[in-house]
């Protein structure tokens, strides 16, 4: 292991700086090899910098931007108007090999457009993807892809994201990983066009370890360990179990806490309870992983705090000590090799 | 009010008869004017009925079905051979206005292929629609359409679903509700072609209340009244809800039922939670209305215990007493007349 270098985007997310400087000091405590290049208003950064240990001053850098791009700008827009900007800057030191790795809570759709323009895709890769890491019950984490970089896709990059999951979970795991399709039945004649081809390209992969169809409902029971979809699709299920879990937690919260003492009673009751419900809020498992392109981009939630953001970091870490686009590379050979004898 | 009279696969679901027919029993006390017609194999259905009360006995009939259709069964199969199956005998009995509605836990897509053929759609629908109500936060409950009735659909079909939806809302709510599109963003530019063209036909229809893209994790803040999208994302949104659900209750009854002392204050401390829960089980929610059609058809989820299965009646007697088809007739017509002046 010789360390990592991630850039970040300061400026980027809902709260800018206000997280992401406070969340790569806390990153730097818990990765001794980690260096960070925070890019964005230098003069803000180093404010917000100024109670920072001698130790991990010596492992930030920073570099400067004019401005961050805005959420509502368009892909189309980003690619031509860029220049300059914090995510911009970021990436292209990526590509330059300064930093082995990029992580922004910004804009997503000028994040894949900027990204698959800058470091390029891994051969025999159509289309980048984000996956996360999900809780599941009786079982670790499962992860899900793709999570929105694509609103529609064909059989082959559906199947190349079952490819890239399957990748990037057994570097987690340790094991080749369940692969599962989702779909709205587990039978075979159930779901759209879309699915069923990409089911039958699976079968026939031997470096795949498919086991059929997933439904909405089996996504938090570990029957897969990795399961994939369309963007679209993808989206519309994290975020969703964002607000189902949301609205346990506030009815939890307004039905316990109505008075001091059961408050008191909770705290000694639940404590257990809390810790499971924190092992299942969002904010750990922040960072979703853009795979396919020939370079590391980790995208954090807009929303992120300062923990969900350093959460982030550590997963760009993890893909660096395991170089995933190289893995990636090597699994997608394999899979070409077999197509083609 | 006239009553109604509503016809049961007693044989569907997971449990047939052993829900079916106790559901039926409690629907009868619940509902003073509703008469109910099993449909199924009369020798089992009156073995368990040979319990039921004098009152209750004269209000229910039997009528012999030698088989159910299977779960696997492909819905052009049923088309072709369902003659003699409960599902069918049932619909036949709605057809010939011999039953007001029909409530199955039975296979949807023999169901809503069935249904189509023997009942027909409403003009101005082109595919029918499986919605259901949801809980939510700070807010009564909302409509989530379709849930799975169809694969893939065009803006045209997205657009019915909406009118559908509205009025189905508007009933039980008794005003105009909001009506929002699902999408991967809550921006213009974010989503699909298909959201977006239904976005652009809904912002020029008065007779829906349009309010514009609404996110998975919004389902349940009571952001729009209705949320539309196709079947397949509806049905994985709808799942995944379920699953997330499942995992909290899972975490909460580990971490809480560990110690007779703990449950016995978790009792006391969590009444009023357990009953919020309760509120957010979707056995509360269970009866899926199939629209569009020139009949009343309720879909009962497939594993629906005894109470769940009940729901689903009271939904089916609600449409009944509200007239519904003709409601939605009603508001297509409105809604064409303002296409074409």
């Amino acid at each position: 292991m010789i360390g990592q270098t991630i850039a970040l985007d300061a400026m980027g997310g809902d709260f800018g700086s206000q997280v992401t400087v406070p969340a790569s000091v806390q990153a730097l405590l818990r990765f001794p090899l980690l260096n960070v290049i925070l890019i964005g208003d230098q003069f803000e950064i180093s404010r917000r910098l100024v109670l920072l240990g001698e130790e991990q001053a010596s492992r930030i850098s920073i570099v400067h931007a004019e401005y961050s791009i805005a959420n509502d700008m368009r892909p189309s827009q980003a690619l031509r108007t860029s220049k300059g900007s914090s995510m911009r800057i970021a990436l292209e030191l990526v590509a330059d090999g300064k930093a082995d790795a990029f992580v922004s809570a910004g804009n997503t759709g000028a994040l894949v457009a900027l990204s698959r323009s800058l470091l390029k895709l891994l051969p025999g890769i159509d289309r980048p993807a984000l996956v996360s890491a999900l809780p599941s019950l009786g079982h670790h984490q499962s992860w899900l892809l793709d999570l929105g970089a694509n609103v529609s896709v064909d059989a082959d990059t559906l199947f190349q994201f079952a490819v890239m999951g399957s990748v990037l979970a057994e570097e987690q795991l340790g094991y080749r990983p369940t692969v599962g399709l989702l779909n709205i039945g587990e039978e075979g004649i159930k779901g759209n066009d879309l699915v069923k081809c990409c089911s039958k390209m699976l079968q026939q992969c031997s470096a795949v370890n498919y086991i059929g169809y997933v439904e909405g409902d089996q996504i938090y029971t570990g029957k897969a360990d990795v399961i994939v979809c369309d963007g679209f699709v993808g989206n519309v299920s994290l975020k969703t179990s964002e607000g189902v879990a949301r609205l346990f937690l506030e009815n939890l919260k307004m039905h316990v806490l109505e008075s001091p003492f059961k408050r008191l009673v909770a705290k000694w009751l639940l404590s257990r309870l809390f810790n499971a419900l924190n092992h299942l809020s969002p904010d750990q498992y922040n960072g979703a992983s853009l795979l396919g392109l020939r370079g590391i981009v980790v995208k954090s939630h807009g929303r992120a705090d300062i923990t969900a953001f350093q959460h982030a970091i550590g997963e760009a870490v993890h893909e660096v000590d395991r170089q995933l686009p190289k893995k990636i590379c090597e699994r997608l050979e394999e899979v070409l090799l077999e197509r083609h004898y």
